[in-house]
């Protein structure tokens, strides 16, 4: 029985590390190339000819490669860069003050080293609670006052410490360029790549929920069973609560692209703070789609419609989902990295059209209401509706100004932008423009929401249209 | 001209300096803690007795403290045990290592040891990423690769590595008891403490949201100037925004706060996760703080308020500023660590009977509006407000869980907190229940709110009830 239950137990590992490693396979090979990485360096040790250059200094390169070899590029350059910078700097410097304290003869010299050492190491961790030297330098001032304290203090004992200096430094600079290397040489994985998927998902996230939306509460005006829709529903609705807590992970792999070169599709100095912007504004979405999440809850849904929910049902559907259209055609074109203004910019037209059309019918379907309370539910969702527009419409505007700084390719569409927007100016009549209408427009611009949109069709099919 | 720019530039950094010192003192007392950890280990190299013990081995001591020394205690633990733990396995291992690889011969040697450095720096590095070792142990992991690559190296070159782990593990030692000891009896900073005041200021600020937002919104129904009142509202407005984002600095705080023994009101093994659920909720109810911040843009404000609003303006008000007290009392039992249910459920009530009152405003005044998109501004408000006390209820019975896991003292009301209940379920007409005749209640309970309601009530002077 207690072998049974370490075999249970050792499986269930087996299976987290497989789950592990299927989740994100690049972890598998960036814990081999650290493993490839620190076996090279022990050739320092092993290798006679380079042992005898280095001595025991070898260490450092070792120590080197474990502490700065990160999971992605930036990371990884970033704290090399961090590092080598840090010991260079401190390493004057503590030549310098190893000189000063010299002069002043054997008795005094522990003293002057002291208070150095003292004023010095305080005012730099000083320094480290600046939010921009925090951000960018922490680790170069970490390794600052670790190489000053070493130089000046052994410095007093070693008197080689020049030869310490150099062989700390060549040896850093060995073993940080192996690390930075095979990082980049082998199976790279970019902080910048990662920013850019990371932010283009969570659009998509938000997309996914939009598109679901509509379907999802009008579907008991239909049959009133509810359970059905919330089963299909659970995977969309998850999706974007992910995004609600992104910003410290887009922080910090902003802050690590910009050490990045030229990979890919990205220049060297391509607009990574800009994408910290459009995550904010995609966060601006997603608390409002949390507060539209509160009204999917079932016990808010009366089974039998009120009449204004009926009235917005055709146009709150319709803005919904053309807003999530719209949201994923910026992200399919920041994914490729081309020019989303004519694709996104139909959708976003027809969610504006359709948030006119509900703004008609509010004004229009007033006085057979005979209690608010009643209605307030569906006029909360239609008012958060309207914002969302507007939120997606700034998304939109931020993204547009992505493609322009970062120079994004720009595709011609075959067929022109302005004919379907001003076929769509044209249905003023909320009922004529519904989602059946939508594929002539958009096939022919994006043949990958051909599907998405025909699926849409066959789901809006068993709507039974309330004019 | 030129040195008049190189001292201005030295002037604002000496303010932002200054600014960064005067935001928290404990900054500028952390960074001498530090330069005074690192002079005391200094004293390996500079007093000979000390030298001829650990000899070179010193270098261990100075790099463990200014690795190991964070700005709170709970952190600086996590690293010193972290990277305790993490020398004294890898330095077992790295023995056992050896003498395996000796038994190999000469020649063989250098491979079977490159074979374990480099099985077990990859399987140690993809452990790295499993979320629970991520979160505590992540140094830990760091020290061991790092640890086991130096004494299973050196150990083939320097034939004494038992010496070598011996010195390191015991300069380690004194490193990270001279941190800790400096760290937790000087001026200490507390993970858990910190967590602690975070979390009650986060509710604070929502707190001070809601109680300023009734007044802000309804404005402009009293004279249509807005701008002053904008200006007037602008830091209450700001506070609830950092709430949004505070996840990724309480999930680190509650991490290392387990990490800390017995200090101040907080026991060993203080209910710390259960902060992050209450930090949950705290943000739950900030996004949709978010979603009724959208609404205090003045564009949507008409200047020639609507019969509704005039309508749920006094239930609204009450509702708002209630929640926004109840909340206080939260944060101000939460913060004295005292047991909160009486003095907030009191507010709490309010709240709901003022919910109540808005419903059935909401359900007699529906004959007179003539135009639904007209009153949606107001009706989102009224429904967010509503949601708003569902989320501080919640948030409430998170507090009260707490105060019941950390054994909160329980005070005695000179109120009983019954009688005020009733009181006020008493009061059904909404217009009878204004602010006004709130303080009878609370002052007996708590003496700090006194001031608070009083200053209240003067800016609610100014409001002239529209019954």
């Amino acid at each position: 029985m207690g072998i049974q239950v370490v075999k249970n137990k050792a499986m269930e590992i087996a299976m987290k590390i497989k789950k592990l490693g299927q989740d994100d396979p690049r972890r598998i090979v960036h814990s081999i190339k650290v493993g490839v990485a620190l076996t090279l360096v022990s050739l320092f040790y092993y290798w006679k000819p380079l042992y005898d250059g280095f001595g025991a200094s070898g260490i450092w390169a070792v120590m080197t490669v474990v502490v700065i070899f990160e999971f992605t590029v930036g990371a990884t350059l970033s704290k090399g860069l961090n590092r080598g910078l840090g010991t260079l700097l401190a390493g004057s410097l503590g030549v310098g003050v190893n000189y000063l304290a010299n002069l002043s003869g054997q008795k005094g010299e522990p003293f002057v080293l002291g208070i150095f050492v003292f004023l010095i190491a305080a005012s730099a961790t000083f320094s480290r609670f600046f939010p921009g030297i925090k951000a960018r330098y922490d680790y170069g001032v970490l390794i600052f006052i670790l190489t000053f304290s070493l130089v000046s203090i052994s410095g007093y004992r070693i008197d080689e410490f020049l030869t310490l200096a150099h062989q700390r430094l060549s040896t850093i600079l060995v073993g940080g360029a192996i690390c930075i290397m095979i990082s980049i040489l082998v199976c790279p994985v970019w902080a910048g790549e990662t920013l850019h998927n990371s932010v283009t998902s969570n659009i998509n996230k938000l997309a996914d929920y939009l598109e679901g939306f509509g379907g999802e509460y009008f579907y008991c005006c239909e049959d009133g069973e509810h359970g059905v829709a919330t089963e299909k529903g659970k995977s969309f609705v998850e999706g974007y609560k992910a995004v609600l807590n992104s910003k410290s992970m887009e922080d910090s792999m902003a802050n690590f692209a910009r050490w990045e070169p030229k990979h890919g599709k990205f220049r060297f100095r391509h607009p990574w703070k800009h994408y910290l912007k459009i995550g904010s504004l995609t966060r601006q979405c997603a608390y409002q789609i949390e507060a539209l999440n509160r009204h999917l809850c079932p016990q808010l849904q009366t089974q039998d419609p009120s009449q204004l929910r009926r009235m917005i049902e055709v146009p709150c559907k319709t803005l919904s989902s053309e807003s999530g259209k719209a949201l994923k055609a910026l992200a399919t074109g920041m994914k490729a990295m081309t020019n989303p203004s004519s694709s996104s910019q139909v959708h976003l037209n027809a969610a504006k059209s359709a948030m006119n059309d509900l703004k008609d019918s509010l004004k229009l379907g007033t006085a057979q209401t005979t209690n608010l309370l009643e209605i307030i539910p569906d006029a909360t969702v239609a008012s958060i509706l309207i914002e969302i527009v507007k939120s997606v419409e700034d998304l939109s505007e931020a993204v547009v100004e992505l493609s322009l700084k970062a120079h994004f390719k720009s595709i011609e569409a075959t067929v022109s932008p302005e004919k379907p927007q001003l076929l769509h100016k044209g249905t003023i009549n909320p009922f004529v423009e519904a989602e059946d209408e939508q594929p002539h427009v958009v096939i022919s611009v994006r043949g990958t929401e051909d599907g998405d949109l025909t699926e849409k069709k066959g789901s809006s099919g068993t709507t039974s249209l309330p004019t």
